[in-house]
């Protein structure tokens, strides 16, 4: 049950949500091995100054912010979420997004920390 | 000085949210012992297409997905845990919100971790 | 990398929300020492109803809820925090923003749990 939250801009997500999230549960399908079924997403589109970034930190050329948060149990090994970041940013790539403008930051927890619809 | 977030349909915000924001206030105060003025909640209506997930992920009938973060201090054992989820769900289920259609993700911290109007 | 998430009431964003990210930005470096460019955050602007909060908890004569959620990776001591809740009050509070009405919470996680342009 990774949770997966997604801060884009309003255009983007309007133009292009069905994709993007197909995009980002295709990475998850494939790099974590978790079922095809398991898809909690939430995107917040943003108006104009409410996501502000530098567009040059560490040496990437950064044009806009596309943020994911995935909250996840504390279960995969660093290779894992290497990977994971990897498949994310090669397949919104394929919809336009460029790899230096996503960020994605993992939260961990353990499966006590979950109730998804089954006490 | 647990933060509840709350991802839901903005009809349902709109239409419930002084009784959906009690119930789980509630539940937290029956089952974790906290405070009844120790209420701090964040509700984020969405729109359509921003919340995404699967009807039938683990068996589960799932018509909505009403999701509840819930950012507490490490100090909570997994029963109470348990007991905290069983209350937000019966509380919900009260006003029209079903078992099923529930996410709950908790993410803990510690007593440093917080500022709250004092230093 | 911390990640900024900040909730506050829509007026105040549409007013101040340059002012109030400079101020936020301000206090990190001060503080916790990072680069100058190391800015991301997110603002969510909310209407009415959407934040609820006690305005009496543990003493405090709350009239607003300010929220800043941040994450970050686990290396900053407790004295580290503490000058960073006390930096983010004393600039907001130049902006109008009371030390009563701010909220902050952190997060933990560690360095492979960020993607930020670069593999």
């Amino acid at each position: 049950m990774p949770l997966i939250q997604v801060d884009l801009e309003r255009d983007l997500f309007e133009s292009h949500h069905e994709e993007l999230s197909r995009a980002i549960h295709d990475a998850q399908i494939d790099s974590l091995g978790v079922p095809a079924d398991d898809l909690f997403q939430v995107f917040r589109p943003h108006g104009p100054g409410e996501i502000k970034f530098d567009p040059g930190y560490n040496g990437v050329d950064r044009q806009h912010l596309f943020l994911i948060r995935i909250t996840m149990v504390h279960k995969y090994s660093v290779a894992s979420k290497q990977k994971l970041y990897g498949a994310i940013v090669e397949r919104l790539g394929q919809h336009g997004v460029r790899a230096e403008d996503i960020q994605i930051c993992v939260v961990e927890n353990g499966f006590e920390d979950w109730y998804a619809g089954l006490l």
